[in-house]
C-alpha cells in the first residue's frame, strides 16, 4: 500500500497533536537521506520518547522508550542502531539519568539488540489491559 | 528520623514542581484516615503516575506507574493494594487503554503482588543509566 494512501482515524489524529503539543512527548523520525545518501524524505523508522520528571536518581529526568520501528523492507541494515544511538545521545543532552524501554519477552531478537546498545535487562515488566 | 526534619536538595524541589505543573505526570499520596479510620495525615505511601499519549492502542494513553512506595513500618498490610487499586481505577476513569510498570527481576514478592493485581509479565524491562 502507497503510505500516502493511509487514511487515519481522528483518534490517532488527537493523540499525535498531543504528543506533538507536550514538551516531554515527542516523536523522532528517521528519514531517507538524515545521513546525506539518497533524494531524502522516505521515512525510515521512529519512536517515541517520553521525558518523565521523578524523585529519584538526584531529581533527574528518566527517558521512556516506546514504539520503536522500522520500516519492514529496511530492517537489519543497522538503521536501528541509528535511530537508537540518535535517541540516547538526545536523552544524554537533556540531563536525562536513565533511559527505559520494555520488550515482549519473546523477542530475544530485540533483547540483544537492546544488550549490545548497552541496556540492562535488570526488570519484568507488568501490562494491565484496562 | 522525624519526616520533619528531613532536608530536601533542591534539584528534588524542582523534580517535584515540575511534575505538579505537568497534567501527565502525579503523584497520589495514601494519607492516614483516607479510609475513614484514624487521625488523618501521615503520609503510608504514594506513587507516581504518568498518562502518555501513543499512536498504539486505538490512540488511547497508557499509565505509566513508577515509584510505589508503602511506608516500611506499614508494609504487608494491604496498603499497597488500596493505593494501585485507587491508581488502576483513576487510570480507567481518565480513558487509558493500558498500565504498565517494570520491577527489578529480584523482588519476586511484588511480582506476585503485581500478578494478583491482573498484571502479566509479558515483558522484559531493560535499563540505561546515562
Amino acid at each position: 500500500m502507497d503510505p500516502a494512501t493511509v487514511v487515519v482515524d481522528a483518534a490517532y489524529e488527537r493523540a499525535f497533536a498531543a504528543i506533538d503539543a507536550d514538551p516531554r512527548n515527542e516523536m523522532l523520525v528517521l528519514l531517507e537521506g538524515a545521513d546525506g545518501q539518497g533524494d531524502g524524505g522516505a521515512v525510515l523508522g521512529c519512536v517515541q520518547v517520553t521525558y518523565i520528571p521523578g524523585l529519584g536518581k538526584g531529581g533527574a529526568e528518566r527517558a521512556l522508550v516506546e514504539a520503536v520501528r522500522i520500516r519492514a523492507d529496511r530492517r537489519g541494515g543497522g538503521l536501528g542502531r541509528v535511530l537508537m544511538d540518535h535517541t540516547i545521545e538526545r536523552a544524554r543532552s537533556r540531563g536525562c539519568a536513565l533511559v527505559q524501554l520494555t520488550s515482549n519477552k519473546r523477542r530475544e531478537d530485540a533483547h540483544r539488540f537492546y544488550g549490545r546498545l548497552g541496556f540492562a535487562r535488570s526488570h519484568d515488566g507488568f501490562k494491565l489491559a484496562l
